[in-house]
């Protein structure tokens, strides 16, 4: 069974074979794991060690998304966010509830966020601290310039959030060449390969030290995560780990290596979601994006408009044929999503195509052509 | 290699292999194995269905702590929080930090809190909203009396936050006997012996309801959770889950429901400490707590006052012998840890006690009386 959804993703078996030890946490032997990790991850986020640090959190990568806005925006202060779509608003409803103003930028969902547009809204509005990115999002499968939209925000005098979570280890990142970026957060079970429970922040190290109490929260607060590490070493942590995830991590990291690092990384996610945009229209099926536009972490493609069309119906049939596909969606359009990452290749892709086919016409699907009316 | 720390403990080698498949959260396949555990975990506390509701929150403890304090006690409320020992700390860390006001209640170490010095702390203050309390105190091994400082805090006409990280699975607990709890927090890996990563909150449902938009955070929105439960589905997480934990401890409580439950799991964890305590007397070492306010979870025992003793090597020999304890103390004197919990039996722990009598040898520890020195 491959899971063809944009996270959790589908691992190697000896990464999920990696989690079948138990582990004492604060042992000297779990010790070096923990710290290992983090350098690697600090290395794949282009982080210096004494300028950048990367530090883990446990749980989702909302945790790691809601600790940065915790930690960065001060109580109170002013974040803007372009509505990229929903892991934009979650973004957005995380830092209000955590007390943050969000200052709403509108923009289009399938395109990426124009840094002009971005300049502008910080033009007029000096009172905004900070903006807040969403580099893949996941719900349009659109890629957002992080370096261009950084430029903006420096050149305004302003501080990046980086919602990586979805990109990470695929797409390029090098915080040390963007001194604006406060942080970029992101987790284990997306384009590294491991499984879920884990999340990261790599941010600068003059950001968390001047962030001291502005959380409002112990367990978000990247800046004591920080003052933990300096004082009990890289590899403890301050609260119990989910030590088996962080295990299969650092298997799913050797993978990553061996592979090629994020280049090699990207170039397969990428002949993945060519072979799939191309194997739709194949089909008769129409992806929802324009192909200079559509990235390769996520794919969504129109509901046929055929009548006989179910996506639970085609979910469920899929499933049998070994795929397993997101049953619902985020367009606005009826549409079904596809997962480019994990530990899959342009071969798997080919086989998805062929069981798409037969399934269609299994279900007695005959017009493919894409559904737009609104659901 | 045995964990005898008082989590993450030691576990079955079924219960880490069930860790070895992909998930995808949200598909049908994977919503009933959630909707399940909820319902287990719920009749373990004893909760009924419509009164209360199991929710579960990605991450450890420490972090359904923090939700249940943010959620039932409103922002700038004060809670009473008898200082029992470091995980008392904890949540007085977590509770201010979340920007409520915590009531200070000095009271021994050694000994369970007593309810009539908690009645007469909230009859001096009716400000007083809530008390919280740690059900097993980790850093005294003492267990507090969950009824009796419950019926207190109902007399009073307050509200109760337990902590049972330590307890739940082994400890009793009827939430629908006690109507002043609010919500009694626990996770995974703990006395049900599943792994690290999840974490759960029992709560009333009538208190929920009344708590919308306290939290201040919505990853910590016990509220949320609930309200999405009821939108989405028992199955349904609202962010990714850490679906191999999940899955495993589905299969912990497979276990724990074969052995007989709560009773059979308190009499195994009982006889694991009373063989500990006994064996230790036998060394000629001397437990911290007196034998009848000894709780059955974790044991302190007084380092030998011997001038050779070192605790990090006691714990590298021990762990040559199979035993992993922790490498650090939380008692005021010198002293070293071990967990009773765990997939472990009294025959496991005359093992150790054998090994601790060896390694004590091996490192030329001659005088075993109680060190008393403080640190």
């Amino acid at each position: 069974m491959l899971l063809l959804i944009p996270g959790p993703v589908t691992t190697r078996p000896e990464v999920r074979q990696a989690m079948t030890q138990d582990h004492a946490p604060w042992d000297n032997a779990f010790r070096p794991l923990y710290a290992s990790v983090r350098e690697r991850v600090l290395a794949i986020a282009g982080g210096v060690p004494g300028t950048h640090a990367s530090l883990a959190l446990q749980g989702c990568g909302h945790f790691a998304t809601e600790a940065a806005v915790r930690t960065f925006v001060p109580p109170g202060g002013r974040i803007l966010i372009p509505a990229t779509g929903s892991y934009a608003d979650r973004m957005a409803r995380l830092a209000r509830e955590a007390g943050r103003v969000v200052v709403p930028l509108t923009v289009a969902q399938t395109e990426p966020v124009s840094p002009a547009v971005v300049a502008a809204a910080l033009a007029a509005d000096p009172t905004i601290s900070h903006v807040g990115l969403v580099y893949s999002e996941t719900s349009s499968g659109v890629i957002h310039d992080a370096i261009a939209i950084g430029e903006a925000v420096r050149a305004a005098g302003r501080r990046l959030i980086l919602d990586a979570v979805s990109a990470f280890g695929a797409l390029p990142l090098d915080i040390s060449a963007q001194p604006e970026m406060d942080v970029a957060v992101f987790t284990t079970n997306k384009c590294l390969e491991g499984l879920p429970g884990l999340s990261f922040a790599v941010a600068r190290v003059d950001s968390l030290t001047g962030a001291v109490g502005n959380a409002g929260s112990w367990s978000f607060d990247l800046a004591d995560i920080y003052a933990h590490a300096l004082r009990s070493g890289w590899g403890s942590f301050r609260f119990t780990p989910p030590a088996q995830v962080l295990a299969a991590f650092q298997t799913a990291l050797d993978f990553f290596d061996v592979e090629g690092g994020q280049a090699a990384r990207l170039a397969r996610y990428t002949a993945n979601a060519r072979t799939l945009y191309d194997g739709m229209l194949s089909l008769g099926l129409e992806p929802c994006l324009a192909r200079d536009v559509q990235g390769p972490i996520v794919m969504n493609v129109h509901a046929p408009s055929d009548p006989a069309w179910s996506l639970q119906a085609f979910v469920d049939a899929l499933k049998e044929a070994g795929f397993v596909i997101s049953n619902f969606y985020n367009t606005e359009y009826p549409s079904f999503r596809v997962g480019c990452i994990g530990a899959v290749t342009p071969g798997d892709m080919q086989r998805f195509i062929s069981a798409v086919d037969q399934v269609l016409v299994r279900l007695g699907i005959k017009n493919r052509s894409a559904s737009r009316q609104a659901a």
